[in-house]
């Protein structure tokens, strides 16, 4: 499990992430390539969190990052999830129960990855 | 920040509990005096993180405990939440942007909350 993202409507983003940010006391940053995400710095150690906007109800995600997109998806699916769309490498599913997760290329660094990833069979 | 809780709908919470706790790599804990929470173990290290059956379309909510809980309601009115209603001794918020939040009196063992806890003027 790499990232939460707190999914907000564009017109209450900036609002949404002033609050979480004085709420968790955790510093906002963004990037200029991507000013969809405000980083959440340190709320929650060792997960990334992000508020993100979107056009849609407010919601969250679940990112899972994986070294094999497609095995990882293919062992989602077979789980229960179904596939929604794909955004850039991602690939995005509903979980059983309507909750939305990403299955993304590999962020972490590649010694936190290879610490704590988990190995499926 | 003490808890990430993935709010499902009754019906289909065990099979949202199954599928998480599948995908995450994270046995499932549940306590029979609280059937509607089913806890994923180690999900995140450092944060609580379970499935929780709602009579309410999919969400999720975060928990914030603090050892006062009037103050910290409080201060979350002040920086934009909005006061929803109240369950048992927690105070239920939703923040700017749409998303719910949870104050609830410390859960987490007395040194985690003395090492971990962020304290406000």
């Amino acid at each position: 499990m790499y990232a939460l993202l707190i999914d907000t409507p564009w017109a209450e983003a900036e609002q949404a992430a002033q609050f979480w940010s004085a709420a968790l006391g955790a510093p906002t940053r963004t990037h200029p390539a991507e000013p969809q995400f405000v980083g959440l710095h340190g709320a929650v150690p060792g997960l990334v969190t992000a508020v993100q906007s979107v056009d849609d109800t407010p919601r969250f995600h679940i990112d899972i990052e994986t070294d094999d997109v497609p095995a990882e998806t293919s062992r989602l699916i077979g789980l229960g999830a179904t596939e929604v769309t794909q955004w850039q490498e991602c690939r995005i599913l509903r979980a059983p129960g309507g909750h939305l997760l990403c299955v993304l290329p590999v962020e972490s660094p590649a010694e936190v990855f290879a610490a704590e990833a988990r190995t499926w069979p």
